[in-house]
C-alpha cells in the first residue's frame, strides 16, 4: 500500500537515509506541477538544504547518437564499482514537445541502473526549459542530500540546455564524434567556450587513428580560444565506452580539474554565483511571466510590436507605452 | 543665437534637410535623460521613422590599440569621397565610469569630422549600457532620416558592449591585431561568433608578413567554427589603414556580404528580429528595473539572497517569498 501523501519528516528522513523509494517520490514531488506539491516539495527542500553540496556536479552534452548513454554507462559503473554513489539526472528540453525523453527508454543504462550504488532519472517532461531546469537543479539537490557523491547531469544539448545544464554543474564535458574533416561544424555555437573537458567518443576500431588525429586537431583550436575556466586548458581525450578505453582518464582529468578548481578557490566561488544566478532568474522569468500573462499585456502588446517590426513606431515609444498600461492595470487590484 | 527647443516639425525638417545643426541638436535630445526631453524626442523618431532603415548598419569591434578610428577614418573618407554619406556613432559602456569616450578626443577621426559627406558622434557618456544601446539605436535611425546611407557603429568591446552593437548592425567587424603567437587568446568569449569580417589590422612594414600568416590562420580557425551568418564563410582580410591597403577589398566584402543577405532573404528578416528583440529588451529591462527599484524588495532581496548563497533556503523558496511581497506592495497603491 502506498499512501499518496508522505510529511515532511517522512520524506526528508527517507532521504537522508538513502531510501531510493523515497527519494524518488521526492524527485517526483519537486517534479510536480500541481500548486499543492509546490509547498510540501519546497518544505522538504528546505530541511534538506543543509545535508546538500558535498558532491561533484558534473555535466555532459553531446549531439543525438555521440554515445552519451553508453559512455556515462561505463563511467558509471566504472565509479560505483569503486563505491562512488553515483545519480544520474537529464534535462531533455525536446522532452517537453515529443513526450519522449531521454533517459526514459527503460533499457537505456540498464547496468547502471541495477547498481546498488547508482541512482538513475529520466528527464522529466513537460514545461518549460525553465521550468525542467528548476525540477533538475532540486533533484540533484535531493541526491546529494541522499549521499550520492557524484552526480551526472545529461543534456541533449538542444536550444539552450547546455548553458542550462553548464549553470548548475562544477564540470561540463562534451561527448564529440569524429570522422569528418570539419570537426567544429557540427557543433553548436557557444559550446567550446563552455567546456572544461572534451572527449573524442568511439575512439574504436578502424575509428582509433582518426579520433587521435582529431584529438591532436581540438587540442591546437582549444588551445588558441580563450579559456573556459581561469588557469584551466580544456583538457582534451579520446575515449571509447565499448572497448572501455579512456574512461578512467576522463574521470582523472574530471578530478584534476576539481583540484584545480579548489586550490584557485574557483570552486566555491562558482557554485555561489551559480546560486545567485539561478535565484535571479527563477525571480526575473517569473515577474515577466506575470508581465506577458497579463490580458491587457496580451491584448495590446502583438499589435505595437508589428508596428516596431515595420518601423512605424519607435520601440522605445512602443515599450512605455505598454508599461503604462501594464502599471495602470496593476494598481487597479 | 540658439533657441533651447525646437518644436517637432523644426527637427523633423531640419533632419530631413540634413542640417547637420539640427541633427547634432535631435541627437543631444535623445540622448538627454531629463523627462521633460523624452515625450519630444520621440514625437520627433516618430515623425522621422517612414524615413529610416535605407542604410547599410556596419558595427566595428576590437580591442584598445586595435587601430580602430585609424580604419574607420580611412573607410569613411573612403566611402564619403566617392559620394557616400557616412556617420559614425559609438558605444563606450567605459564612458559611464571613466567620463572619457571613444571618439570623444577631438583630435580623432580629424579629416572625416570635416568632410562635408560625414557625420562623427562621440559616444553618449553616462547612464546604463542599456540606456546607452538606446541612445545610439535611436541616434542610428535619426542619421538615416537625414539621408546618411552608411551608418557605422563603433564600440571599445567592454563587457556586453558588441552584444549591443551586433544587436543593431546588417554587418559585424572586428579589428584584430596580430604579432604574437596565440591570436585568439586576448580574445573575448564569444566576439568570434558574430564576426562577419574579421579584419588583421596593421598589415604594413615588416608587420606584413606576420599578418598575412595571420589572416591563414584565422581563415583555418572560421572555418572550423560553427558559421555566424547562414551560408557565409566569415571573411577574413589584411588591412593597413596607415599604407592604405586593404580598405577597398574589406568594403568591397561588406557589399559582398549585404549582397548575400538581400539575396537570401536573411537581411529585411534579421532587421525584423533585431527589432523585435529590440523592443522586448526595452520592455524587459524596464519591468525588472521597477521590480528592483521597489523598496520593499530593497530592504528584503540582500537577506534572502544571501541565503540562496550559503545554501540555507532554496532558490525558488527565496524567489516566491519576493514575488509574494512585491505582488502586495505594488496591489496597495
Amino acid at each position: 500500500m502506498r499512501r499518496n501523501v508522505l510529511t515532511v519528516d517522512e520524506y526528508v528522513n527517507g532521504i537522508k537515509a538513502n531510501n531510493r523509494a523515497i527519494l524518488a517520490r521526492a524527485i517526483t514531488l519537486v517534479e510536480s506541477n500541481a500548486d499543492r506539491h509546490f509547498t510540501l516539495a519546497q518544505d522538504v527542500l528546505t530541511s534538506i538544504m543543509s545535508a546538500t553540496g558535498q558532491s561533484i556536479r558534473i555535466g555532459i552534452t553531446g549531439v543525438p547518437g555521440a554515445g552519451k548513454s553508453t559512455f556515462i554507462e561505463a563511467l558509471g559503473v566504472m565509479l560505483a564499482d569503486k563505491g562512488h554513489k553515483v545519480a544520474v539526472l537529464a534535462i531533455d528540453p525536446s522532452s517537453s514537445i515529443s513526450q519522449g525523453s531521454i533517459l526514459g527508454d527503460k533499457t537505456r543504462m540498464d547496468q547502471l541502473s541495477r547498481h546498488p550504488n547508482a541512482f538513475v532519472r529520466p528527464s522529466p517532461s513537460g514545461g518549460t526549459l525553465g521550468g525542467v531546469a528548476r525540477k533538475t537543479r532540486e533533484s540533484l539537490l535531493l541526491c546529494e542530500a541522499a549521499g550520492y557523491d557524484i552526480i551526472i547531469v545529461e543534456t541533449v544539448g538542444v536550444g539552450q540546455s547546455e548553458i542550462t545544464v553548464r549553470s548548475m554543474v562544477d564540470c561540463f564535458l562534451v561527448l564529440m564524434l569524429t570522422g569528418a574533416g570539419d570537426e567544429l561544424q557540427g557543433m553548436k555555437k557557444g559550446i567550446m567556450e563552455m567546456v572544461d573537458i572534451m572527449l573524442i567518443n568511439k575512439a574504436d576500431g578502424k575509428n582509433k587513428i582518426i579520433a587521435e588525429k582529431a584529438k591532436l586537431e581540438f587540442e591546437r583550436i582549444v588551445h588558441m580560444l580563450p579559456k573556459t575556466t581561469e588557469g584551466w586548458q580544456t583538457a582534451v581525450r579520446a575515449v571509447s565506452s565499448i572497448e572501455g578505453t579512456g574512461i578512467k582518464e576522463s574521470w582523472d582529468t574530471v578530478e584534476q580539474f576539481c583540484k584545480h578548481m579548489k586550490e584557485t578557490n574557483q570552486f566555491q566561488a562558482r557554485r555561489k554565483e551559480q546560486a545567485a544566478n539561478w535565484f535571479h532568474s527563477l525571480l526575473e522569468e517569473q515577474i515577466l511571466k506575470n508581465f506577458y500573462e497579463n490580458k491587457e499585456i496580451q491584448r495590446t502588446l502583438p499589435q505595437l510590436k508589428q508596428e516596431v517590426v515595420n518601423g512605424d513606431i519607435s520601440a522605445t515609444l512602443a515599450a512605455i507605452t505598454l508599461l503604462t498600461k501594464y502599471n495602470q492595470d496593476s494598481g487597479q487590484h
